[in-house]
């Protein structure tokens, strides 16, 4: 974005932070890998198990919330690894994304690696199944995301890093106690309606027609269904971040709509993405 | 929705409640007001200030949140008013209002009005206005909302309650001391490129382009820009719910994209919704 260079400021609204207040290349100019997940409390965990798992100073006590001034978003950090909350839907993680690659820029990070590491409803597949996404698709199936700049509609491109994909894959291999696959994520505006729930406020259609839907987008190699991958995926791949996405199915949506399992089944499952991931950073880091 | 009927239990999962875990008629079935907000932050200092103007026992203390058990949203009450936090973006508050719509159906809450007090950029008029919204319009200034049902787009009318907006108005008057006025309210799926900015990490447009379609926004009526009232509108509306969007707008998008003011002036602003909502309640409850 050539606009901002002529900015004598830029103030990241929404993490609280800017380049006259802080400064960003000390900050954060030695991150190597940015994990982003929509609830703040788990992007804590996460953080707090990287600092474990890295055996950084500090590792088993609490981690400071970078954007602890801004109730938007959360922030932590592990050593190389950042770790940031993105709230639910394409809006709220656009806004964090646009602050958070405005930020890596201004830091003069390189070399950056970013991985969404979430939940999601499965489609024929087990619950507590591990989903890394080739490819992020909306609810045509199409890989697409559309983006509506100045009233108008332009369609991007919603590529994710295929090696970065196959390299998550293989570190997979290591951890025999859940199944990990890849496959097509398909990502929603809505949670109820737009995901064929029957459970929500509202509901027009037939059990039929719902699992009618959802195995379409099974046919068509969909394995997982979420909030944001298309939206992640199109930023990331314009702004040149490698990225990945690699979601936790906490049930099959061919079975059911609630989530139904205890907060500690619930719990354990968040984990998986998260211990995939460490596996691949230890691995990365030598 | 016909299929609620025929579930044994009911999981509001966002909300970490649910109809066989929580008593939710003993615990909701006299709320009359439900205010929602973006913010958690602003959504908990709201609750302790209804407490204070209904002069509620214990007020001036702390405040609950009733959904501790999830980080996704944060809910007070104070008396017969609900105070949730929804996030940002259409997705965000539309999970939260269908769970809060079938908690409010569960409870058997009667006659309950429902509005939105949260931030925006304003459009032609001066920092620290409150706009009041007759119509959410998309980002082709048109009166709709178009929701994704099992891959088909479904039109929907954002049209809000015309009684309550005037009633507010009125409410209005006799807080001298900031600019309250009706107007449309465009919503947009994104901070950055949808709304315009040039300040985001990519911007393809120039800033006259930018000027260009904001007065064209001006022009069909639109008086500030946010990113939630359109989805808000169409689902009360269908919900048979009265519902108002009451936002401040914390800077003139004709004269910039960055929100400068200070926290204290920003946290000023901010308060202006909560005492137009807090004079209608007492108004209301007599």
């Amino acid at each position: 974005n050539p606009h901002l260079d002529l900015m004598e400021e830029d103030i990241l609204y929404h993490l609280d932070l800017g380049t006259k207040t802080h400064d960003l290349p000390a900050m954060f100019g030695d991150i190597k890998f940015v994990c982003v997940g929509g609830s703040p409390n788990r992007m804590r965990a996460f953080a707090q198990f990287m600092q474990r798992e890295l055996g950084l100073a500090g590792a088993g006590g609490d981690v400071a919330d970078i954007c602890a001034g801004s109730d938007r978003y959360a922030m932590y950090r592990a050593g190389p690894v950042l770790s940031i909350s993105h709230g639910m839907g394409i809006p709220s993680i656009s806004i964090m994304l646009h602050e958070l690659i405005k930020l890596l820029h201004h830091a003069k990070c390189r070399d950056v690696t970013i991985i969404r590491i979430g939940t999601s409803g499965g489609l024929g597949i087990e619950a507590g199944s591990v989903v890394i996404t080739d490819t992020a698709v909306d609810s045509s199936f199409q890989p697409r995301f559309e983006q509506v700049v100045l009233g108008d509609v332009v369609v991007r491109s919603t590529q994710l890093d295929k090696d970065l994909a196959e390299e998550l894959l293989a570190c997979s291999r290591d951890i025999p106690d859940f199944p990990t696959l890849i496959g097509h994520t398909m990502c929603t505006y809505d949670f109820y309606e737009g995901q064929g729930r029957l459970d929500g406020a509202l509901c027009s259609f037939s059990s039929e027609k719902k699992l009618e839907y959802l195995r379409r987008a099974y046919d068509a190699g969909v394995r997982n269904i979420e909030m944001e991958s298309t939206a992640f995926a199109a930023l990331c791949g314009l702004c040149g971040l490698k990225a990945a996405v690699v979601c936790v199915a906490l049930l099959d949506r061919l079975e059911g709509d609630q989530i139904r399992a205890s907060h500690e089944v619930l719990w354990e499952y968040q984990q998986r993405p998260q211990r995939l991931i460490a596996a691949f950073i230890r691995k990365r880091l030598g």
